[in-house]
Formats: structure tokens, sequence, C-alpha cells
């Protein structure tokens, strides 16, 4: 029997852990809860226990991995096999994770960040279609995302390549990141960014439209409401979907006519608008690509989901 | 004694060639004149002439060698090594190259664009400082560039990667660029774009900087009269200089947002400008990038000049 991979993807609400193929394939798939208490310091040892315990009721021990990889929030040491600076998990210290683990389960075990593996995981498995060149975008909460460029995951001098969130996209009318810099696309193409979007062309806006109403009234407004408003043609809703596909558009552009790669993959919480999402976006990428890129560079959504975490993170183990 | 490199730059003036050791220092240097008459057939020929005759001279053979590099203008072939659509050398038709060189040298030979290859070289021996992450760009007639990432040229998909000229900056007043869209770097950071900001400022400006009067004169105005000008206060070519610095600093912050490279290597003809250039593009590049990339990647200036390609021909055999 060849040997597995253990992926596991790490997040401040649960863990996800998968046993895969060299290939790829998942044949077994559980999670736990994350518990932040105490700064963080039953994590590790949960996922070691959760571990151990699901080997021993598949009857497979460390002989039958060849590693275990993760992704992780916060500051990555991936040589080290550390992270810092985890706040949604409560770790402000550096965490040694990987002499944890592998003292504990025998089994090697790899690092990177939570971006880059998602990356991975749709690069290999997903709508990456295994190509040299893919760049993934997440939007979710905030942007993100991790680029593979010649086969290989880029990290950059200071470790935040692919950092695509703090890309400055806006410079008429630039919202505030909390980066501290302005007119990032963060500001305008995350979950958030899409409200903020909202109330600015709400504030403007005199007719009598669904989202206007809902604005005024005080209502939960997120951007699903707007996604959904603007299939169903609400005037307002179209306009703040207009101005997300410029931003957006215009960033993928950039990045294609920088890095050329086969796929553009979007993914996280606000892609799940799907194709109307991505026909906006497209149709902005095309006015702002010379030839050779639009013919060669294409908009995916992402699709592996929730897997693309520990997908990913099993393909560490193979780098 | 150690096996030795050919490096050559072709280029629609001269063939620039240099025999360099293995690690990249030149022994010798010489260039003949690039005759493009008869479809440029006489070109390939007229390399393998001055490479038998320089051999002669220096009683040197096939056997001191382990490889001949070549960077190229017009669509590179890297794999088959053969060139085509290179205009400024009167190739309309595939030139195979790689095979015409190695039968009549019988030395291996590897061929790249001549922007990757000037970007090797930077990256090898100049201002790339040998970084594992370095992107070059060249301000010449047009924009150009390079990419290294993870150690490694990057191509992308449809063989465009690192074309830094076509990354849309202007949005409020594009110029159209020679690739069919607007507002591309190159229409504003060029020595013809500079050119492009002169006119649209001049054609606004009201008063009697020595810029105004030049072009309402009908003089001929280059990139190096407005950079000259600006250095010494000229009012208008202030102007000029600030928008450019905008365009080039947005350019430069967006590409390191992206990968975030230990350096940009800034070069061409424009980046004569040298230290002023690099002054104005930097306030802009503080201003448009997140704390981790401002502290972890530098604008630095090209500092190889014309070697820069004969030696990123070189690095070519030892990829």
């Amino acid at each position: 029997m060849s040997k597995k991979i253990i992926g596991i993807d790490l997040g401040g609400t649960s863990v996800k852990f998968a046993i895969l193929t060299q290939e790829g394939e998942i044949q077994e798939k559980w999670s736990i809860k994350t518990n932040i208490l105490d700064e963080g310091s039953h994590i590790v040892p949960d996922i070691i226990a959760s571990i151990q315990h699901h080997l021993e009721l598949l009857n497979l021990s460390a002989e039958d991995f060849i590693g275990i990889g993760m992704g992780s929030p916060g500051a990555v040491d991936r040589f080290e096999g550390t992270v810092v600076g985890a706040y949604n998990l409560n770790w402000k210290t550096v965490q040694p994770i990987k002499k944890d683990i592998e003292s504990a389960l025998g089994i090697p075990f790899f690092i990177d960040n939570d971006a880059n593996v998602a990356a991975l995981g749709e690069r290999w498995k997903g709508a990456g279609e295994n190509q040299p060149d893919v760049v993934f975008m997440t939007l979710g909460t905030g942007v993100g995302g991790g680029i593979v460029a010649e086969g290989k995951l880029l990290h950059g001098a200071g470790g935040v390549a692919g950092e695509l969130g703090h890309i400055t996209v806006d410079f008429d009318r630039p919202f505030d990141c909390t980066c501290g810099k302005k007119g990032c696309l963060e500001t305008v193409a995350s979950a958030t960014g899409i409200v903020n979007l909202t109330r600015r062309y709400a504030d403007e806006y005199a007719g009598d439209a669904t989202l206007k109403r809902l604005i005024d009234d005080g209502e939960e407004v997120t951007a699903k409401t707007v996604f959904d408003l603007a299939k169903d043609g609400d005037e307002l809703a179209l306009i703040v979907y207009r101005h997300f596909s410029q931003y957006l558009g215009i960033a993928c552009a950039n990045i294609a006519s920088v890095l050329n790669p086969a796929n553009i993959v979007i993914g996280g919480g606000v892609s799940a608008a799907g194709q109307f999402l991505l026909d906006g976006v497209q149709k902005v990428f095309d006015e702002n690509t010379f030839p050779q890129v639009r013919t060669s560079t294409q908009l995916v959504l992402a699709n592996l989901g929730n897997d693309a975490g520990v997908i990913g993170a099993a393909s560490l183990v193979l780098q």
C-alpha cells in the first residue's frame, strides 16, 4: 500500500483534517472545534490527540505516512515550523508547532500560511488544473491570495508575496485600509469592502431601490444581499456591482500583465456569487489586458470549497 | 582551466558579444553592426563568423565552452531555439537560430527574450544582488521587464510574464497604447510616455517655464530634457516629473504587493535620470505599499548598463 499524507487546515473556528493519497485524493475527513482559550495553548495538543485517535480508529501508524502538512493563519516561519501573531487563535508568542507535532507523532511536518496553502490546493486539484502558473485570490472578510509560478509557491523577500488585498485600486475616493494605507483592493472587493461601496453609493442614490431601503432602515446588508439584489436588477445594487467589478477587474488585469498565469482562481465567501461575479470582472479584465495576456490568462471560480485547505496542506509534503 | 560561456545580446543596431567565466566575469567583449538587410538573413551567419574569428584570435575552441546564451527581440521559442516577429531585425518568418549556431560551432545554445535576459543579468551580477526574487523594469522607447521569483525566470502561460509596460495605471486621461488598450504604463513612463505627459501638461500650463517655451517653439524635447529641467526647478518639468513619478510609483507598489521581490531594478535609457528619478518614485511607492512590503522590497537603479544583456545571456547556459 502506497504511503499517505495528513493535511490540516487550521482556522479560528475549526481545525479540518484529511488523510489523502499522494495523488491528492481525500480518503478520510474530520474536524474539531478550535479551542482558543488560555492563549491558544490547547490547539496543538488537541490536534495531536485527534490525529492519534483517528490513526487508532483506522488502524494506521506513523509508518503509513510520508508527512503532515498544515496551513495556518498568522506569520508562519516555514523553515522553523513556527507561527506567531495569529490573533484569531490567541497566539501572540512563537508556537513551536513542528517540534511539538513531530516529537509526539514521529511524522515529518510541513507548514505554510493558510492563503498560500489554499492556493496550492486549488492549483493542484481544483480550478488551477495543475498548471505551472496559477494565481489564487480569496475574497472573504479580507482579500488574500497565493501565487504559484513556474511550479513554485512564491513567498517573496519579506514573506508577503501573494498578499493581493493590498494592491492599490481606488485612487479617487480611497477608503482607509487596516494595513495603514488607502485604496487597497480589500477595501472595495472583500465582504466588508462591498458593504463600504454600498454605503458610499447609497448616500448618493436618490431612487427607490430595495437596497437603498434596506440601508435606510438600518437592516443588515451583506455582500450576498448586494449580489442577490443585483442579479434581480436592483438599481443601486447594480451600481455597487459595477464598481466592485471595475476594481477587481483592474486588479486581476494588472496581476495578469505582471505574471501571465494560466488561471486566476477566485475563491472565498464572496465568490459564492458565482458566474454573475465572474462576468462583471471578465468584462473589465478584457478591456485592460493586452491581447497575448487576454487570450492566455483565464479567470475562473475556485471549485474545491472548504477542501482547498487540507488538499493544499497535504501538497506541502510533496514540494 | 575551467570552461567558459559566450553571451550574445542581439539588438537592432549592434550585436554585443562577451566571453565570460562561469562566475559571470567578462573576460573579452566585442560587438558587430547588425545587418538587417535581406530580411535579416545575414544576422546569424555574421554572428557565427564573428565567434569563429574571435575564437581563432584567442586560440580557443568549442571544447573550451559549456554553452552560448543569447537574448533576442521578438517572440522567442526557448525550447525550439527559434525567433519570429522581431521587426527591428527584419525577421518576419521563423528563424532556426539554435540549429544554425549549434551545427556551425558545436557548442550548446540557449535563448530567451532580451528583457528577460537583461533581468537575469541585473539579478545575477548587478543591482539584483543575486537575490531569489528580483523584478527588472526597463524604461526605454517602451517599457519592458523580466521577473525572477524563487530563483526562476518567469515566462507565464502565454510567454508574456514580465511585460510590465502594459499594466494599466492611467484611468483619468488614458493615452492609447500600441498594444491596443489605453492607460498602459508604457504610455506615461517610457521615453515616449514622458513626451506624451509633457505635451499634455504644456497645453494646460500658462506660466513661462523653459520647457513650455521649448514645446511652443517646436524644439525637440526628450525625456532627458524634461528630467534635466526638472532638476533645475523648471515648473512645467516638475509637473511632468510628479505625474511620471505617480504612475511609475503606483506600478512599482502594485508589483511589490503581488510579488514582494527583494529588489525592483529600474534600468533603460530613461533611468539615466538616476537618483532624482528614484526619489520621486520611492515617495509614491512608500505611500502605496503596506509595511511588510515597504520594508522588504527596495527600489534600485540598474548598474550593469549595456553589459546586462551579455551577462544575462550567459546565465541562460547555467539555468
